[in-house]
């Protein structure tokens, strides 16, 4: 294990946390809140213990897989401890336990908030707030990648340990550069959901926020009903905004690069939008009121259901008050998730795509027991390994999601929570139903079910196998005892 | 696909089903009751039918995994739609959907019900419900194989179909004698367990009755109550006698031939008891009373626990009152069923300890990228095609449990009766939680949901792939369209 490539990368992930915290600064200063101190006071404590880190240069630049993925479950608790401080020293978030589950709800894009009154904080603790979103929606090792001049095989193994999707592709041969390709993407789609918002008349401040959430399909409003009080403009916007998000990025590579053929040609994205159309007409029938005019009822559907399966969780409508099947619904699409190489979560689209089609080989394997099909994406066939792969993130997500269901059980709320907090989680969405639904929050949970649901939201965001495998003896054993040249070398 | 072969095979399921037809006849008798003429008119009516269809020996014995997986699908429609006709030719269940859902419902060792008063049936209809538990319970066509001579590759295909399991081992080299034998091990543990509940004062007609629905894993009462009024001894003998019947049955042949070693060294058998000992365990706790004896609550713990897990259904207690925690673990063990080889439903233990072990190679896999390990198996490696199936299967079971789901949410009930409505049709296990709980029944869902379920029941009893085949356009081509030489020879 090549302890000091990893602690030399969690250096600089702190040292950028530092530069990224300047922004809620300006924030402060701008509104003239001394909350901005402890911003300056956590600043200074990154970039102290970030520079320490980074001072000595490793040696070796051997970096695998392994590597990659613990630099990138410890980054992203690293990052998280940290962000968490500002809230715990001004007081906003009394609780270090409730603070560290708002900033990995935060970072992870999912979104679930332990506030009751989320108006009551200051300008730029809800600042922070919405821009970790903005941050761990793209990834921060990615933006790492784009700006640190790094070597040896940390690249690919750290943009494949954080990157959503069954496989990760270089866009361009040089990751570094398809790094920064991935966030001038991600920052220019930003920059128009701001101006599209500025244009509605939304106060800038709230649109800054608003597509720091969209953006990272995160999801932390910084009004106490979420979307439900702003405009029809400002709700099609952002419905429109959620979705763009949820698609992977490769389709806008191909789009800049006027490769048409490839950017529409993508199975994935097509299955996503037939999917979310399905979903939208499913649930404009399922909640038809004479009452309500069909336009407003069509953007309450198309709203929700953009929220939920972009998994960002902001709500224009409590959907826990909506008749079953639409619950159903939003339900199945808590899992379904966005396409793979998107800011979403969830098992993602592809993923579902290549599991139908496992069940379709394996009924045609009743009938042509000799034929040798590969399983197609794209008139492709995708690799057993990867087929493989997807099978088993499919296994080990649901018994996840079982131990944790049983685990929030202990609390004796009702099955429907306990079920949805656990989807929500892991999923990286924010609301659930019931007891977690879009009007309520995550506060009245124990402390032991936040930290549940904080693996959760973790093990979501990286994909599950990065998480678990700090939970796995001999990586710590490797990374504490002094390393021989034997093990380091594997 | 050879059509002669199938049909020749539902003519002998006919003929079989009228022969054990005679048993509720012989019932009515001794109850003088004069619903028994339907029995005889039935028996009648598939004898007839039956032998038209084995009139014609088929010429090719050619059987393929293929025609072994349509006939048995086929088998157990056409069992399920003769065995219903008494129920309505009576008018004691008058609806055909009804009635058609609760010989399903019997076959597949459910055990849920569609009446609300049990109590009201005659003694020979009574009778026939608890005894399509016990044909069920080892398969209709496992018996066809140990009593009809067949030729070709039929005897494994319709073993494989019929079995539940992720692999069918023949216990001795012939198909027919293994087939016996494990008919002659479920008739000695039936005869053993009626034994026993008549030495505990229970009358003749409710100790036979019960034991067809503990042998078969099935779980029909006769009272209303389920087995909330029996005695302790009853309860403790049942709950004994549910868990043996949820062994994997190759346990009891090599305790039969005195081969220790291997019984007791079955991992899934170990994982089984282990699961159960763990679940009593919690439960115990969970729902500790200080006003009631520890006796008492070990008992209810214990009967419900052995009830859930080996898929029975039986209840000594409504345990939809119970607290969260134990809720929450009744419905884990609804998923994960028994054991592979036994009477009982559900995923099953042995795809689970693989499904465990997966996650743990692929974790492995990550830190030991080069290393090439088996899953293993009581110490020898599985077949890589085991574990593809045993993941497919578990996909395709998650699948069709969503779309499930889904389709019971349009009638508007709560997600948590949609949902173990379905997890308690599909694992073959009968009652759920909410509005199908113990003391409720499945009678209120609409025509369109009982059909959903009994296919769920189907697809659960026979592992999905043989009733999914037959939704398979080509297979009804083949069937249908005049065979040309070259298909059937596949």
């Amino acid at each position: 294990m090549n302890r000091a490539m990893i602690v030399y990368i969690l250096g600089w992930v702190l040292n950028i946390e530092a530069a990224l915290m300047l922004l809620p600064c300006g924030v402060a200063v701008i509104y003239r809140e001394t909350e901005g101190f402890w911003f300056l006071a956590v600043i200074a404590l990154c970039a102290l213990v970030g520079m320490l880190l980074v001072h000595r240069k490793p040696k070796s630049t051997v970096f695998y897989l392994k590597e990659g993925c613990v630099a990138t479950a410890l980054s992203w608790i690293v990052l998280s401890f940290f962000g968490s401080l500002p809230f715990v020293l001004s007081g906003e978030i009394p609780s270090f336990t409730d603070a560290l589950f708002e900033t990995i709800s935060g970072f992870t894009t999912t979104g679930a908030s332990i506030l009751s009154d989320v108006e009551s904080l200051s300008y730029c603790m809800l600042f922070w707030r919405s821009f970790t979103h903005w941050i761990g929606g793209m990834g921060v090792l990615v933006f790492l990648l784009a700006v640190v001049p790094m070597s040896g095989g940390s690249h690919m193994n750290l943009m494949r340990a954080e990157s959503p999707g069954p496989s990760v592709g270089k866009l361009v041969p040089k990751v570094k550069h398809t790094a920064r390709l991935l966030y001038y993407i991600y920052i220019g789609l930003t920059l128009l959901e701001i101006i599209f918002l500025l244009a509605g008349k939304m106060p800038l401040f709230d649109a800054v926020a608003t597509s720091f959430g969209t953006a990272g399909t995160g999801g932390f409003g910084i009004k106490n009903d979420s979307f439900m009080s702003y405009s029809a403009y400002d709700q099609w916007i952002v419905t429109i905004f959620m979705v763009l998000f949820g698609v992977n990025f490769n389709a806008y590579y191909f789009l800049l690069y006027r490769k048409w053929k490839k950017a529409f040609g993508m199975e994935e994205v097509r299955w996503y939008f037939i999917i979310i159309l399905a979903a939208i007409g499913i649930i404009v029938y399922d909640i038809y009121d004479p009452s309500m005019s069909f336009s407003h009822n069509l953007r309450d559907s198309s709203f929700q259901v953009a929220s939920i399966i972009t998994t960002t969780g902001f709500s224009s409508v409590d959907f826990n008050l909506w008749p079953q099947t639409s619950k159903t619904v939003l339900v199945l699409l808590m899992f379904i998730g966005a396409c793979a190489g998107s800011t979403g979560g969830g098992i993602k689209v592809s993923r579902f795509v290549v599991l139908l089609k496992t069940v379709g080989k394996e009924l045609n394997s009743y009938l042509h027991p000799k034929s040798i099909r590969k399983i197609k994406i794209e008139g492709k066939p995708v690799e057993h390994e990867v087929v493989r792969a997807i099978n088993v993130f499919f296994i080990t997500f649901m018994i996840i999601f079982a131990f944790s269901v049983f685990a929030l059980s202990f609390e004796g709320r009702d099955l429907i929570t306990n079920f949805t907090a656990v989807a929500a989680t892991i999923n990286n969405i924010g609301p659930g139903l019931e007891m977690v639904g879009p009007t309520q929050n995550f506060g009245m949970f124990s402390d032991f079910s936040k930290f549940v649901m904080m693996f959760d939201m973790l093990a979501g965001r990286l994909e599950l196998f990065p998480l678990l495998l700090l939970f796995h003896p001999s990586v710590w054993k490797q990374l504490l005892v002094k390393k021989s040249t034997k093990i380091s070398a594997r």
